[in-house]
């Protein structure tokens, strides 16, 4: 392709709402261009980058018995009115009417339609295990969509679902797609992790999220360096810290004039914010209750929406929190708190001459004790891990990181086989629930992902396997007739090769064209100048590197060739 | 692929609404199933099917100097209110709002979303021409969905948007993709015929569509035999027959009693219908209009369209026929009607001692005179060609054939560049209007139509480039050692060399096998049976034949390739 002739509209200024740095570069680089909030157009380049990873992800979905189709965006609300969700998805959810005020919504997900379509024709365990799965658009009206294509509302995803006869076999389609997730993204080259994760809204019991490892990233995992342990903290289950032998004080109320946080108090009191307890009040739909947690602790919400279920789980208002403690947020505790359940993490069971506010105002309480001096509704695991507490499989101290969901592979056993009544006949003539999985790779979000894990000042580094173009030749003066006549016929060699490759033909200075180049981050740049003319030497530089290498002009095609092999030899160990 | 794997869900019965063929055999060899109305889900070997088809036109289209993008498919309303389409495109356009009540249509075409991007990206001559494609899915609430992936909701598109300097330029776009599609068409092994056409609500001013040839296309169109005229009845010119010579009679009314129609009329009065002239009234928005053609002749409500646009142009009830004309629907004629526009066909004028309604219940009127008689506002071609006509290009006689639009290319002209005020910078610095040109393919039409071109009373027949698979392998009986191995290797055989095929390894009879794989289609079968244990041969069945080759054991591979290489050398003649 001739740089000239390619649509690939770079700019000089990035729009000021661009944030992350995966956004700001796809549009600069001539990528994607915004149609309206959170909907993009994909252009040449990036739809040349998604080619590459839907054909990675097509490959190893087919490879590991997945059959692909395709499945409707436009979805009838009735089969979403079977499974119980066409009420609770709320404004995430496009809706929309036909002529005949027929009700209809845009698929952010397709469980509904995959299990009215296999209970419509598959009825015998012959036909299980089945994988069927699509790519396509998927839909979801963020409250605030953002980062350009890192929280889109139109996007492309890969959603595989399985049905299984029974457990054993979702096990067994579930570790398979785990680990042709792992392959998938290896071949995208992608630095990644697969973490633990919260089912979430989709429902089911055991999940993984695949994180591609970066700084930018919206998800803090933990990891073990020691073991294989990973977990996304919102779900990553916290060791109790153990404490300090003590023998239990008297209870004790002090006045605390106007210190209303933990810090406050802490320094006020001289005492150290683990021996607080922090008491919060939350509005779990109807129902008010009160959570507990160590003073230099923080609650972790989806935790507490696991110990105590609610639709609506949100902070309660001050007026909530005066209405069943009697004082003002900042001088609550659980002491002498009625007709309220409270939840305690674990870490407060143990917890001895403990400080918590005394429900009046300007006063705290000392030397409290759980048990003794209020009673716990329910203990569990309720806040958020830190950096340096112990891995729960090998107490080796976690590290923590940020990382940018790429894929995520659910068991939702029997939940849509259920609700839809989606049923096989067995071996002996019984009827069962089908057992699901579903196994979703964000495919337009991989593409934010890789730019935001591999890029420098000057623009994008694409790794090999995905880059829109593999080869940019770029002849520093295209009207030197012995320069370009090079460069044209390393242009066309490497074509016949079936490199993708692109020829500068434009008469630019040198220094545009490398800055191009470098901006929409093709990994090898082959660059003719005088050195060409002067010595039959040609320029190569990796877009990775920061050296360039200098090839006598003869070896030139055999020299890439050797690096694009290389890669490939690279990415062969996991295919 | 093994067949007990395959998801391939065939039924014995097709649904009752499945009206067409293709629709019957898409549906009973498990390529569809409906989700809901006029949407469809794609199973497996559609999907295969599919991607032939879209890899066809991919490389088509990029060979032809276009680069493929996404747009998106939830438009904002923004863009239709600018090129004044959200108005008037009606009830067809799937419309919904987002969670902040703005409003958006899912895109039933790109010309907004195209012409938008462009005039943000391109504003220098140098930069054009310029032809930017996608392929994906497109939306139309049609009022009467139906004929399964004919006439669907939701469906298949590739559309290319050309933007040139000017008119010079479109012309050669035009002339570009007018070949391409002849390429693409030709590939994908179909009988079809590109036809000039109706530019419809589109807009622009010249337009063919691309015809599969079938019998139960909904578009009649008439072709020469003898140049290459050919056109959509809707458009095609009509010459005006030639009328005997007589001289003009006096009028003279004439009682028809109960005898309303022109063939009652004509019977009763003993004289042709040509010697009629039909009066026709027709609610053009607010207006009615009269309009005229000849007895034995049908209107074109097209051409009557262009004559006299209008939004809303339908047959005038009953109630105004008697405003305007003073008798009820039978009897009424052009002679005496005041106030409102009589609009003739061209053979109307040279009619001479016509008969028409006299606007009185029970009578007619004889020997009546254009011109003499009444006042035409405006003569022009209205009728609806009949095969037997001549060819308005070398005067022979036209045939008639039906066929399935799958593609049609179109002149835009600056319709959407002026709306959007998408303009570029010429050599001289002046701003002019792109003039553009846009390009569709049904593709999954293109499915539906081969089916319907390409079957017989057992099954689809694929054409070999776009068959979902190009070869079965039918072991007669699985559990004969013999059998089976030999299957399996040759199954491997043709594997390794890249061949899509099936291994039917279900332990069914033969005639059930063989049943099915006619019903789905594949090109060629390979059948391993008791010839094979007892002669050492192989059968080898084409779908498209009805004789079956008897082929040694060592040329069974040999003699498949050899079938497939001459597909290859046939369809390389086009790339």
């Amino acid at each position: 392709m001739y740089f000239s002739k390619l649509f690939v509209p770079t700019l000089r200024e990035v729009p000021a709402e661009a944030e992350v740095i995966s956004h700001q570069l796809l549009v600069k680089a001539g990528f994607i261009r915004k149609s309206s909030t959170g909907v993009y157009t994909y252009l040449p380049l990036a739809q040349k980058v998604l080619h590459k990873i839907t054909a990675i992800v097509r490959e190893e979905m087919d490879k590991a018995g997945g059959q692909e189709i395709i499945m409707p965006v436009i979805q009838p609300a009735e089969l979403w009115l079977e499974s119980g969700r066409w009420d609770v998805y709320g404004k995430e959810l496009f809706r929309l009417k036909d002529r005949n005020e027929r009700d209809f919504c845009l698929g952010p997900t397709h469980e509904e339609v995959i299990t009215d379509l296999v209970r419509a024709n598959v009825n015998s365990y012959r036909q299980l295990p089945l994988m069927l799965y699509q790519i396509q658009n998927k839909y979801r009206d963020e409250r605030r969509p953002r980062f350009g294509l890192m929280r889109g509302r139109e996007f492309i995803m890969k959603d595989l679902y399985s049905f299984d006869r029974d457990e054993e076999g979702l096990n067994i389609s579930y570790k398979k797609m785990y680990d042709v997730y792992t392959k998938v993204f290896k071949r995208c080259g992608l630095d990644f992790r697969p973490v633990l994760a919260d089912a979430g809204a989709i429902g089911g019991n055991s999940t993984h999220e695949f994180m591609v490892m970066a700084e930018s990233g919206e998800a803090q995992i933990v990891y073990c360096p020691d073991c294989d342990y990973a977990a996304n903290v919102e779900i990553a289950k916290c060791i109790p810290e153990e404490n300090k032998q003590e023998s239990a004080k008297n209870i004790e109320k002090v006045k605390t004039p106007q210190k209303r946080s933990i810090e406050e108090v802490s320094e006020f009191l001289n005492l150290p914010a683990k021996k607080f307890i922090k008491t919060l009040f939350y509005q779990a739909d109807e129902e008010v209750i009160a959570i507990l947690v160590r003073g230099d602790r923080t609650i972790n919400e989806i935790k507490l929406q696991r110990l105590h279920p609610a639709n609506i789980m949100e902070m309660a208002s001050a007026e909530s929190v005066k209405n069943v403690s009697g004082c003002i947020p900042g001088f609550v505790g659980p002491v002498g708190l009625k007709n309220i359940k409270i939840y305690a993490d674990e870490e407060i069971k143990t917890i001895v001459n403990a400080v918590c506010g005394a429900n009046e105002e300007n006063y705290h309480i000392k030397n409290v004790q759980p048990g003794r001096d209020f009673e716990v509704f329910a203990y569990g695991d309720l806040r958020l891990i830190e950096e340096g507490e112990l891995c729960p499989r090998c107490h080796s101290k976690l590290k923590s990181a940020r990382g940018i969901e790429v894929g995520q592979v659910f068991k939702l056993g029997t939940k849509y086989s259920k609700a839809l009544e989606a049923k096989y006949i067995d071996e002996n003539g019984k009827e069962n629930l089908m057992v699901m999985g579903c196994y979703g790779i964000g495919i337009s979000r991989t593409v934010a992902a890789a730019v935001e894990q591999n890029h420098d000042k000057d623009g994008i580094i694409w790794p090999m396997s995905i880059a829109p173009y593999q080869v940019i030749v770029t002849p520093v003066k295209v009207k030197d007739e012995i320069i370009w006549s090079k460069a044209f016929k390393i242009y066309q060699a490497l074509e016949e090769k079936g490199v993708e490759v692109i020829l500068d033909d434009r008469d630019e200075r040198a220094g545009v064209k490398f800055k191009d180049a470098d901006l929409i981050g093709i990994p090898i740049r082959v660059t003719l100048g005088k050195k060409y003319i002067e010595e039959n030497v040609i320029e190569v530089k990796l877009r990775s590197e920061k050296e360039v290498q200098i090839i006598n002009k003869d070896d030139i095609i055999s020299h890439i060739m050797d690096i694009l092999d290389k890669e490939r030899d690279n990415i062969k160990q996991y295919c």
